[in-house]
């Protein structure tokens, strides 16, 4: 796939730049060894997650991610029986979500990234949430694109259509990141070239037999290198 | 003003974070020694100001306010009688705008801002344009808060209105900051907290007189230090 042409980047976020999983791990174990618990954190994120997502696919009224995931942690501490947190510990708790860690490649690999192309997030998360994360974790992202206006989730075509509206670009001129490939699909279908990042637990799927993966990379450092030819 | 429950800034950029018309003179200047003329370049850099404002008032089809800073680049060097660039030193003299560079207090006081409040730009310019000058200026936005969607300007309460719903925030919650009284009555009117920054050769109105001022600073130190108290 020719990079002539290409002049900004869009990232994923959850699971592509961030280790959301990890980063409930570690917390859950601090948060663990603080108050004497033990919980399965792998199931409990996990299952944080899993709710997430179902909330999103449901039909109900637009709510911003963020708060989807609030709601969800609180469940989640109930179902897990995780008990004796204070209140402040349960709200630190269920924001969990807008301080998450990203993959030790993602920092130096964006930075390298960013003296050619423009790096914009286009992420299912509301503004908000995507502005507390690249707070939190420091990523120099150009723009974050967000989906709150069209109220639809990835892989919508009316959220990269958007993107690109708003970048002021054609598809041709975009590489989608993503470790997911129906985010990549998704991407593809508005003209959008392609790269699949593999991080541990993300898709499982094989992207050398997806049509529409224009680069495979093993972290943000091998996409660098390979998006500097 | 109470500075309690503020959590964002919001920033004009032409004349109160960048300083296009030193920007244009310097620029001007290296031209006519290297081509060997005399031009009045703040005559210059006032004419195509006022060119875009005319530009931008007008009533025609919506055109990206960095085609219509290009369009009038070219128009005003011919006014000018600016003769001998190749067509390269011409193009590159009309997207002077793209690398403007911000008056010398802007980079500490930002950082300074950050620590503690969301800093995003709300200006006239489209989104391609205002990530361009950020990523010249190495400027630290959390967000560009475009007007591309909307398609009106400064002062029209859409644009205002617009900016808190990407934030998801209260006008309370936010500091509009420009050297253009216009601009903060405007953000007044939807409920924002504003701050005047003293910018020589922007706004000769007197901001004491002006009822909804709510901070005068001097500039963008002076400005962190009165909203860190």
């Amino acid at each position: 796939m020719q990079l002539s042409g290409v002049r900004a980047l869009t990232f994923d976020v959850f699971g592509t730049t961030l280790d959301w999983r990890g980063t409930i791990i570690r917390e859950g174990e601090r948060l663990g060894t603080a108050k004497g618990i033990q919980v399965d954190w792998k199931a409990f994120a996990d299952r944080w997650a899993q709710k997430y997502v179902e909330a999103r696919t449901g039909n109900g009224r637009w709510v911003p991610l963020d708060q989807i995931l609030h709601k969800a942690g609180n469940e989640v501490l109930d179902e897990f029986r995780v008990a004796g947190l204070t209140k402040a510990e349960r709200e630190n708790w269920c924001s969990l979500w807008s301080r998450l860690e990203p993959w030790p490649d993602v920092l130096p690999g964006l930075k390298r990234l960013r003296s050619r192309y423009l790096l914009a997030v286009l992420s299912n998360a509301n503004v908000a949430l995507s502005i507390a994360l690249a707070r939190h974790a420091n990523l120099p992202w150009d723009q974050i694109l967000g989906i709150d206006d069209v109220q639809v989730y990835k892989p919508s075509p009316r959220v990269y259509c958007l993107a690109l509206r708003r970048l002021g670009l054609e598809g041709h001129e975009v590489i989608m990141v993503a470790a997911h490939l129906f985010d990549l699909e998704g991407a593809k279908a508005l003209g959008f070239k392609t790269a699949f990042v593999k991080r541990e637990g993300e898709d499982t799927g094989d992207p050398t037999k997806a049509g529409y993966v224009d680069w495979i990379a093993n972290d943000f450092h091998d996409l660098a290198q390979q998006l500097s030819r």
